[in-house]
């Protein structure tokens, strides 16, 4: 079908309009405690649409050091198709995709977990996402109470990207507005259970001069702590930033909404933790990841702190474990802790708080230990990296 | 033809070229009010080429909520070529492309008139633009005069994309320095009277889980009036964004400039109202637009205030006509106001303002009413937007 | 080889692997003086691919008027294969693509010299850059030295792209820590002596009315000084812009290292001087460029005084020189010096300082003239700009 319409000039009408405030309606997004029902599936809005320079931007904006976001011809060397999304603009947008529907109204994202990547996403790939509500937790009528969700994204040809879980904390409605309802639509969860990542990777060690010398599997070691040079200082940026990714969340970038809550989220608008996240990973891109071929996944994500505009973020990481993969030769998989700091340089908190930076922050009281407030964020992630070329 | 250089080094040779102050020329653009005449038409500069991360970057930073400019293949979907370029990118950049000849001189831009969208605008296309000069309005020899002018843009094959009227505030030339003389090329200015949109729709009902549920044709009734929860603090960005349209007014990225400015623009460089207007466009959308499938118009625009890095922004709509489109099936054309405010959620200002939120501000002295400092932004616009799927 | 991995439930492991500080590096980017031999070769990381937004967004954030650079129709029109990635781009991020082996750990950049620009960049391409250390100059083992490096970019063809040399205040390595050695490679360095720029232009004259009028190769004369009108005010998008191109020295994005330096460069992030010589470039762009239809190169470029987040920049230029190109018809070889100023408008700048402007800060002391603290930057460049179509 075609549609043809003729423009003619278009008179101001306004004024014959009455103005009745009876008629007034202000349509909310997100979902309170009471409108998340264990089972439940929603289908996100929008969707999104990835292409080589918002990819690239990403990486660059984060700071990877892994050529496979930064360079196609490196990218297609190693047998991808194209040049990669960085898991961590895929996580970001994935992540993004779900808050208008699962969190606007929360009050705090308490964790990620069982993040897991399953295909690789190249320019002109369309993604949407769906999420499924794991678990509700009551915790009395007064008090925000926590759900689990589950979000999966999938590309044009539904096949499944990445999916993971988190923890938020959300309040019961109680008599606030009322949220716009889920469109009336029967959703299957394309979650997976037991999913397989399919590499196409070639054997062919292209460019050794692109990379590293000290980045390959054999370099690292359990117990390895690894303390990344720089830092970033992260300006008002993050505000178009979360919207960038697709965050709609007005914490973000609403200064008259965040200054209008009470308590430690009153004030500035916080930065979306998505992007604090690919900061740190990509400040520690060049020492752990430059060599890695996969981020096969993230769990036990925790922002233990907000940053501001004007934080300075720095990072550390510490080898868990190194493993060899049956049966692939060539790559090996390497388990890290990822360990966000603020306003200090990661080597300064280091010497300052020593071990204690790499116990999670929410057994520290079970420990008799203090938190640490220079501390942001802790995650454990798994990585298939290179072994080096003989 | 293939021109061949040898590249030899470079000599510096800077110290023995004397000094001469006498030689020195200061190139001013813009236009004074003596040099607009009416009938005249002038070829604007550059052109702007459209890449798909470029329009969903427009999209994503000034929070468009409709798909089909955040998603290719939902455009597609819906029977357009590939991803739209949302008509905020279109009018913006239009409008940028004339200020170098147009209003770099202008003190003030007054208002937007008959804003059409003709054409859609695809990854590849490069638009240029033309202005008109339909009316010059002589205000006496010691004051600025109003000037009322018609831009075009079209697209590389010449085809129209988008037109415009706006009135801007300029002053006599008196003796400050001459401006730069437009090409002396004979142009013949592309504007239609009657233009015809043409759009590509399928009858197609595609991922109806990818939009809201109330945001269909149906869903809009006269006098309704729509609060939209979010607001959006600009930040210096505004300076970069500015340029990344293609504005080249110094007003709005030249603190130098701006501060040399007397009476109510000095001070901090101004957010250029285009992009003022996306933002609140933007916050809007999820709510009005999400089912536009093409935007017909906006008229009777004005920034009744002017916006500065630091200032957060909210939105209201209020309906005012609703139509059938003869012969056109699952459509329907609504008609609305937009209105802008800052520093003051749009529900707090409306609780605050009630009904007179909705008059023109230039009709309230006549009204015996106070101007609103509140409110930033007033249009009317009028959309096609899709029924509800049965 | 396709590898295939089936991802299982990540098990939380960090509490039991032993924290031990004795397994702590802290891996260092950059090269101290002791490390910079005469001779030596470096292959440097990651590669940068170039996109048509990338490409697009360079221009328009750095204010480039030159149509090649912003209209893909134009410069096709031209005999250019596709649109251009701007020179300021191709120098920016071949600069930058050296940072981490050349100059991470470096005190000071000095200057450029014999910057030449040899190929076209087009969407798609991706560059990688190489270092030939050319000279080290010791001045004792208390003060840092001065090297002289000279950097090549390749596309993915292996053709040079551009050369250049720098020269860097270095410090000796002392006790500190050990920067992360050299991939073990044997790099052929791919820089010409004395390279040849073929251009495929075409005879058409492509909408005069796109461009100026006074901007042919006949506009200009020796002596010729030309004021450009607007300012840039630069913001703390600076730290985002200076990793977008690849630059990775803390000093530009990290407060935390920016206030722990002693001395000048102690506070705030300073901002990457690439990208000031990149706004100066395109604020005199409209004036001096606009129908430069290739950048030969730029010698004696200094950088006289840093830049911060809020200052505002300006831009002069003087014609040094025009020259025929022997057997080229319809263009013409301009030299001509480019200065910068900050927080104080170019005409101002001239009005208070006069011909001192144009003179080279570092031979004020032998004039007997004190340097000029408004002043930023100069260099000289060459262009082949069009003459006058007829």
């Amino acid at each position: 079908m075609s549609v043809s319409l003729k423009l003619t000039p278009q008179e101001e009408i306004s004024a014959d309009i009455p103005i009745d405030l009876e008629k007034t309606r202000q349509p909310q997004y997100g979902r309170y405690l009471d409108e998340l029902d264990p089972g439940q599936v929603f289908e996100h809005p929008r969707g999104y649409t990835f292409d080589t320079t918002n990819m690239l931007d990403f990486a660059r904006t984060y700071m990877q050091a892994n050529p496979l976001y930064l360079n196609a011809q490196y990218a297609r060397a190693h047998g991808f198709a194209d040049l990669l999304a960085s898991p961590q603009m895929v996580f970001n947008v994935t992540l993004s995709l779900g808050v208008q529907n699962d969190s606007e109204k929360a009050i705090a994202n308490l964790g990620y977990y069982q993040v897991q990547f399953i295909r690789a996403v190249y320019p002109g790939d369309t993604l949407r996402a769906f999420t499924k509500v794991l678990e509700r937790r009551d915790r009395g009528p007064d008090k925000p109470g926590i759900t689990r969700i589950r979000t999966v994204s999938v590309n044009q040809n539904d096949e499944v990207v990445l999916q993971y879980e988190r923890k938020i904390m959300v309040a019961w409605r109680g008599d606030r507005l009322p949220t716009t309802p889920a469109p009336d639509v029967t959703v299957d969860f394309p979650g997976e259970d037991a999913p397989e990542v399919q590499l196409p990777l070639t054997d062919g060690h292209f460019a050794p001069g692109l990379t590293g010398p000290n980045t390959y599997f054999e370099d690292y070691n359990p117990g390895d702590i690894i303390v990344h040079a720089n830092g970033r200082t992260i300006t008002e940026e993050h505000m178009a930033l979360t919207y960038l990714v697709g965050n709609s969340h007005p914490l973000h970038f609403d200064r008259i909404f965040s200054s209008g809550l009470s308590g430690k989220m009153s004030g500035e608008p916080i930065v979306y933790g998505g992007l604090v996240f690919a900061w740190l990973d990509g400040l520690a891109s060049r020492d752990v990841s430059e060599h890695a071929v996969w981020e096969l996944g993230f769990t036990e994500g925790y922002h233990t702190q907000p940053a501001f505009a004007g934080d300075t973020v720095g990072a550390l990481s510490r080898i868990l474990a190194v493993e060899d993969v049956p049966g692939v030769e060539g790559y090996g998989i390497v388990t890290m802790q990822l360990i966000g700091v603020k306003n200090i340089s990661a080597a300064a908190a280091l010497e300052k708080h020593g071990a204690d930076l790499f116990i999670k922050e929410d057994t520290k009281r079970g420990l008799g230990k203090d938190k640490i407030t220079d501390k942001i964020f802790e995650i454990e992630r798994r990585l298939l990296i290179k072994r080096r070329p003989r």
